[in-house]
């Protein structure tokens, strides 16, 4: 019997015959500012799905270690069961969002070593910013942890500012989310798409992300399926 | 002629004849909430300055680099000049205040480890939590700069939770600044008194602090006067 584990602002995870084996199911839901914006979007369940898809597969075939199994319709796939550690994992390469705002910076300006940030998933806390003294005096990780968390964060900026480029986008920032398998290791979990990083198109400088929804800036559904289909040109390559 | 260079929240910075070294005028006030709540309060200069004296003098004797160079009225100090670095050292060996409340723990839990966290000085953005990847990436301070902080920060908690649990008091938690000379070197800058540590009497769990101001609690001259008092006895011996 599949058992719903989970509801999500976008994703429910169920869980399936294998208990190693979980399988993610996309809504058609865009959150933003923690919750308090709030809309169903028709078509955005196939097209994070099908973005996120491509990414995980690229990583997994570059080496990256990740909890993605396989895509098994428009809107779901199968993960390896992990447990996710509480930290979202930020990289900024530029600056762009609550950072700008927060530190009274232009966005848009780059940085010459990547910015790393970390929040502690909380709802109920509004997913405070911590630091690595604070996540540790609070049994949330260990310093290996991190030390693992951000090395494979590092590998994945440098493979996808690369990938991206070659679809004409810059990766401005990205969050991303580990988990421990039963055994042990630590792998990339969540999903990897314009939900959960910046891009902006390279010759025009739009948005290509979530932020038009945030920024009420257009239309997200073509935006995303215009990242999709760059994507799937570059890597048909 | 000597100038006013700054008015803080509780002190002035005045040029002398010699250019390497300033004058500190204390003042009778007292702020809280980023100086949303504000308050003259009679007596408080002299008990800041002789509380802070004590304790420089005594972090100098034992080895600290201070900018503290001599006590010359009861409400005034001479220091060396120094370019503040705009960073809030903070070292928490006890959970309390802000950091109880934005990370759901109960005021009062010990840490195995402190946790260490930096805000950055700034009244227009209200000092926000800031973490070292950051202050990097906005030039405000190098690694090796942090590194000779965070040092010093742990000598500092060393010796002092040592000398005020002396004067039974339990160190909870403090906030330090540091600035450059101008030879290069980081000495430890600012004050030391309840104004930017917490203290609790170790037999009767009261606060020794600010948060007397802070949460309204009672009368902070006497409070301070008490602070004063167990750490002259100690400091006679």
């Amino acid at each position: 019997m599949e058992k719903l584990l989970y509801t999500g602002k976008a994703k429910q995870m169920w869980s399936t015959d294998n208990p190693q084996i979980l399988r993610v199911v996309y809504l058609n839901q865009a959150t933003a500012l923690n919750g308090k914006k709030k809309d169903k979007i028709e078509g955005k369940a196939v097209l994070n799905n099908a973005i996120s898809t491509l990414i995980f597969q690229y990583l997994n075939q570059v080496g990256i270690p990740t909890h993605y199994l396989e895509q098994i319709s428009p809107t779901e796939e199968l993960v390896k069961k992990v447990e996710i550690i509480p930290l979202e994992m930020v990289t900024r390469n530029i600056a762009a969002g609550h950072f700008a705002s927060r530190y009274g910076v232009k966005e848009g300006r780059s940085f010459d070593q990547p910015v790393e940030e970390m929040y502690y998933k909380s709802d109920k806390l509004d997913d405070p910013f911590m630091n690595a003294s604070q996540a540790k005096a609070l049994g949330l990780v260990t310093q290996e942890e991190l030390d693992v968390m951000w090395n494979l964060s590092r590998q994945v900026n440098f493979i996808l500012k690369r990938l991206f480029a070659q679809a004409k986008l810059t990766l401005v920032d990205f969050k991303l989310e580990f988990g421990r398998l039963a055994d042990g290791p630590i792998v990339l979990a969540d999903e990897f798409s314009p939900d959960n990083c910046r891009l902006w198109d390279m010759e025009t400088a739009n948005h290509m992300d979530k932020d038009v929804y945030r920024r009420d800036l257009g239309d997200l559904v073509s935006v995303y399926q215009e990242v999709y289909r760059r994507l799937q040109t570059v890597l048909e390559k």
